[in-house]
C-alpha cells in the first residue's frame, strides 16, 4: 500500500497513517541542539530546505506564524504614523557605493543580476533598502511640512551568506520589514530609534513569549552607516546569543550623501536625521529553540496558528455522539479562539497527540464518552502537559483562561532561564571558562575594539549589546578603566 | 523662501501652500489617455518612476490600495482552503527547462543571477513560481489524504521587458498573488478554476468597481504551459483590453514533468490534476484609468485609503469653533469609515479641494461657521461633483449612504461604458474600423491562428477572451464556418 518515493536530504515524510509511524524528533534537545532543531523545523512543518543552495521554503504553518507577527506589528507601526510602500528589489551599484562603510558592510554578501547589455548599470539584489529609499527620500521632501517621514515595507532580503545554511537563522533569502524614518531634529531621530526598539520589545517578550536583552551594539557590531544601533538580544537554550532586531540611529550620514535637505520653518535648508529598523523570520526560529522541547514545537498561544485542537475520542458505537459533541465544543470556542477539530478517521488518537504536539499547539482538549456523560472534556496543556478536566459548560472561559496562562508560563521559563545564565566574569579567564559552559557573560569593558577582538579569537563570543554605558570597575579583558558594561555570547 | 532643487523627469514636486500653485494635472483625459496616466499616477502619490530603467516605486498611498484588494482577496481564499507561504526568489534553470512550453514561453523575459562560482548553478529571478512550487509538491503529496492541496504565495515577481515602461501596467518588477492548487480529479481542479475566476470577479467588479469580460484564451494567448486558461478582462477607457486577472487550468503538464503523484484510495498511484491563478498590482493602474478624470483619481469607496476628508473653512476668529465641530465629525465618522480631517493651517480650502480631488477620495464635508448656524455640513461627492447639504444629526448614516452610492454610480458608468464600446463586426473590414475606432470588437472566428495572427496583423489587435465556445456564423476574418464568438482588442 505504501507509496514508495525515495526519501531526499532534508525531506519529512508525511506520516501513514498509524500512531507508530507519526514522525517524531529522533534527537534529544539535550542531546543534539542544532540537530534536534533542524529536525524540528522540518517535521513541525515549519520549513524547508530549498532546491537552491542556502535557500529555504516556508512551509504554510510556519508562514502563519509570520503572518501573525506582521499583523501585530504592522497595526502597531500604522498606529504610530508610518505607512507601507515598495521599492525596488534592484539597487544600482552606483548608490551602494554612495555611502562608503555601507558599502564596505554589505559588499562580500551581495548578489548581482546577469546584466542583458553592456549599457546597463550593475544592479544588486536589495542586501537593505536604504539608499534605494532615500534617493526617493532627497526628492520627496522640501519643507518641514513633509517631516517626520515614516515609511515601512515588508520584502523579501537577499545576502549571499557562504557559511552553512541554517533554516530561518541563516539562508541566503530571508523576509523582513525594513523601517525608514527622517526627521526634522535629532532629539525627534533618537526618540524613534526607542520607539522602534521598544515596540520591538513588546512584540519578542508579550507575542513570542521571549525576553529580551536591550542595548546599544559595540562599534564593530553597529549596522554599517550608522551612529549607533539598539539591539534586541535573546539568550537561546545552547547558550547563544539570538539577535531578534535591530533600531540604528543613522543620523546625517545618509542625508549626507543623498543630499536629503529640507526647509526648516525659518528658511533654512538643513540636512534630515534618520532611523531604519527591522525585524526578520528569523524570530520564528528563536521562538522553536526557545520554547520547542523533545516532542516538537511548543508555540505561545498569541503567534500560535491552531491555538485549540479538539480530539474526539471513539469507537464505532460511540462515534456519531462523540463528534457531535466535539462539533458543539468547536462552535462555542470559534470566533473566540483559533480552533480546530481533528475528525479524520484514517488517524487513531495518540497519532493525532503526537503530530498536533510536534506542531506545538498549545492547548488540547479531548472528549470521549465517558466525558460526554459526565459532561465534562478534558485539558491537555503543551507547555506542561497537565491534564485537569473541566465543565462542558466552563469551557469557553476555561480555555481563555489556560491560553493566557501558558502564555505567562512560557515567558517565566525563558525568563528563569536567562537569568540563570547570565553570568558575571572577573577576569578574563573566568570569561572564557563562561563561554565555553554555555553561558552569556557580563563584563567590565574599556571600551576599546582590541580588547573585544581579543575575546573573539580566544573564544568566538562578540559583544551582543552593551548593558550599561557607565562601570566603575576594571576591563575584565585589558584591566584598564571600564567604560561599559558589556554582555559576551557567541551569536548566531 | 522656496527650497531649489532640480526638478527630475518624472519627479513629483511637493506644492507648497497656495491654491495657485496645486499640483494639477497638465492635459486632460480626452487630450491624451497616456500622458493624462502618466501624469495622475504620479501627482497622486500612487507610484514614482525607480531609478532603475524599467522598475517603479509604489508609494505609500498607492500601497494602501494593494493592502485593501490583498485583505479582501486573502481573506476570500483563506475562507476557501487555501494558505499563504513563502517559495523562494531563485529558480534553478534545469527547473524552468522541464516544462519546455512554459520555459520558451518565459525564457526571454527572465533576468539570471550572476554567478558566485563556477560550480553553481544558474538561477531565475522567478517570473513565476510554478517549477520551484511543484519540486516540493512532488514531496509532500504521498497520498488522497494529501490531497486537496493549495497553496498561495504574495511576491515580488520579475520579467525583463524591454517595451517602454508604464507605472503599475508594465515594469520589471510588479507585485502579485500566485495560488497553487493539486487536486485529485480533472473535475475538482476544473471546480478549483472556476471558482478563483469568479472570486476575481467579485474582486474587481464589487470592490474596484470595473465590470469584467470573463471567458477562454485563445491558443496563442493561453499561459505557457496550461491546458487552458480564463481570463478577467477589462475595457479602458482607450479601448484597450487590460488583463485583470487569469486562472489556469494546468492539468497533469507539470504533474508529469514533476512526477507529483498520489495513492488514491484504492492503492492506485495517479498523476494529481492542477491549477494556478494570479493577480498583479496592475489593477491599481486599471483602477486609475477606469474611473479617473481629468481633476485626478476617482477611487471606489471600498478600495480608498481615505474614504471621507473633512475640510473646515474658517478665519481668524472662526478658527476654533470651526475646528472643534470638525473633530466632532471627525469622531462621530471614525471606526465606521477611513477619515481624515484636514486641519492643516499652512494650506487654503481651496488648495486642499484640489489635493484631495487630485487623491480620488470618495466623499469630502465641508464646514464652515455659517454650517455650524444652521446645523449642517455640506457633502461633496468626487465621482458626480454633487453638493448637498446635510443635518449634523444625520452625517453618519447619509455618509454610509453616500460612500454605497459612489461604489454603485462608479460601477454603473464603468458597464455603460463597456455595453457602449463593444461592438459586433460583420466583416473584416469593420473589424478593422471598429478597431482604429477604439472598440472593442465582438466577431465571428473559426478558431484557427492563422486568422488570430492575421488580425494582429493588421490591425495589432488580439482575441482578448473567447465570449462563447458555439457560434453559427461564419468567421469574421476568412468566411469559413466559426465555431466561437471572441472579443478582439487592443492589449496592454
Amino acid at each position: 500500500m505504501e507509496h514508495k518515493k525515495t526519501v531526499q536530504k532534508h525531506e519529512v515524510r508525511k506520516p501513514e497513517g498509524t500512531k507508530e509511524e507519526a514522525d517524531i524528533l529522533k534527537i534529544k534537545k539535550s542531546e543534539d541542539f542544532s540537530e534536534w532543531y533542524n529536525q524540528l523545523v522540518q517535521k513541525s512543518g515549519l520549513a524547508d530546505y530549498a532546491p537552491i543552495s542556502g535557500c529555504m521554503i516556508i512551509r504554510p504553518y510556519g508562514f502563519a506564524i509570520w503572518e501573525k507577527i506582521q499583523r501585530w506589528f504592522d497595526d502597531r507601526i500604522k498606529a504610530t504614523g508610518v505607512s507601507n510602500a515598495y521599492f525596488p528589489l534592484f539597487i544600482p551599484e552606483r548608490f551602494l557605493k554612495k555611502e562608503s562603510e555601507h558599502f564596505e558592510g554589505f559588499m562580500p554578501e551581495v548578489a548581482w543580476v546577469e546584466k542583458k547589455d553592456d549599457g546597463e548599470e550593475r544592479y544588486a539584489l536589495r542586501p537593505t533598502s536604504e539608499t534605494i529609499m532615500y534617493d526617493s527620500y532627497a526628492k520627496w521632501i522640501r519643507s518641514w511640512r513633509d517631516l517626520p517621514l515614516r515609511i515601512n515595507q515588508w520584502c523579501n532580503i537577499i545576502r549571499w551568506e557562504v557559511k552553512a545554511t541554517r533554516l530561518f537563522l541563516r539562508t541566503r533569502e530571508f523576509l523582513w520589514q525594513e523601517g525608514h524614518t527622517a526627521h526634522a531634529t535629532e532629539e525627534e531621530c533618537e526618540k524613534e530609534v526607542a520607539l522602534r526598539a521598544s515596540q520591538y520589545r513588546e512584540l519578542i517578550e508579550t507575542q513570542l513569549a521571549i525576553p529580551v536583552l536591550m542595548g546599544k551594539k559595540s562599534r564593530s557590531e553597529t549596522f554599517a552607516g550608522a551612529d549607533y544601533t539598539i539591539a534586541l538580544e535573546a539568550l537561546m537554550p545552547d547558550g547563544r546569543g539570538l539577535q531578534m532586531a535591530t533600531s540604528h540611529k543613522l543620523g546625517q550620514h545618509f542625508a549626507k550623501v543623498f543630499d536629503i535637505k529640507f526647509m526648516d520653518d525659518e528658511g533654512k535648508e538643513k540636512l534630515v536625521w534618520q532611523t531604519s529598523w527591522g525585524l526578520t523570520t528569523r524570530t520564528i526560529g528563536a521562538l522553536t529553540m526557545a520554547h520547542g522541547d523533545d516532542k516538537g514545537l511548543v508555540l505561545p498561544p498569541k503567534v500560535a496558528p491552531v491555538q485549540i485542537v479538539i480530539i474526539p475520542i471513539y469507537d464505532n458505537d460511540t462515534k456519531a455522539e462523540v463528534l457531535k459533541e466535539g462539533e458543539k465544543i468547536r462552535e462555542k470556542l470559534e470566533g473566540k479562539f483559533s480552533v480546530r477539530l481533528d475528525d479524520r478517521d484514517v488517524y487513531s488518537p495518540g497519532w493525532k497527540f503526537n503530530e498536533w504536539e510536534m506542531k506545538g499547539v498549545p492547548l488540547r482538549i479531548e472528549i470521549g464518552p465517558r466525558d460526554i456523560k459526565s459532561g465534562q472534556v478534558v485539558f491537555v496543556r503543551r507547555d506542561s502537559g497537565e491534564k485537569k478536566p473541566v465543565k462542558e459548560s466552563e469551557v469557553e472561559h476555561a480555555a481563555g483562561k489556560t491560553l493566557e496562562l501558558i502564555q505567562e508560563n512560557l515567558f517565566r521559563k525563558a525568563k528563569e532561564f536567562m537569568t540563570a545564565n547570565i553570568k558575571d566574569a572577573r577576569n578574563f579567564e573566568e570569561l572564557e571558562k563562561l563561554i565555553q559552559n554555555r553561558k552569556m557573560v557580563r563584563a567590565h569593558w574599556c571600551g576599546y575594539a582590541e580588547c573585544e577582538e581579543k575575546t573573539k579569537e580566544k573564544t568566538t563570543a562578540t559583544i551582543r549589546c552593551i548593558e550599561s554605558e557607565t562601570s566603575e570597575g576594571k576591563c575584565t579583558i585589558c584591566g584598564k578603566p571600564a567604560k561599559a558594561t558589556a554582555l559576551f555570547a557567541k551569536a548566531y
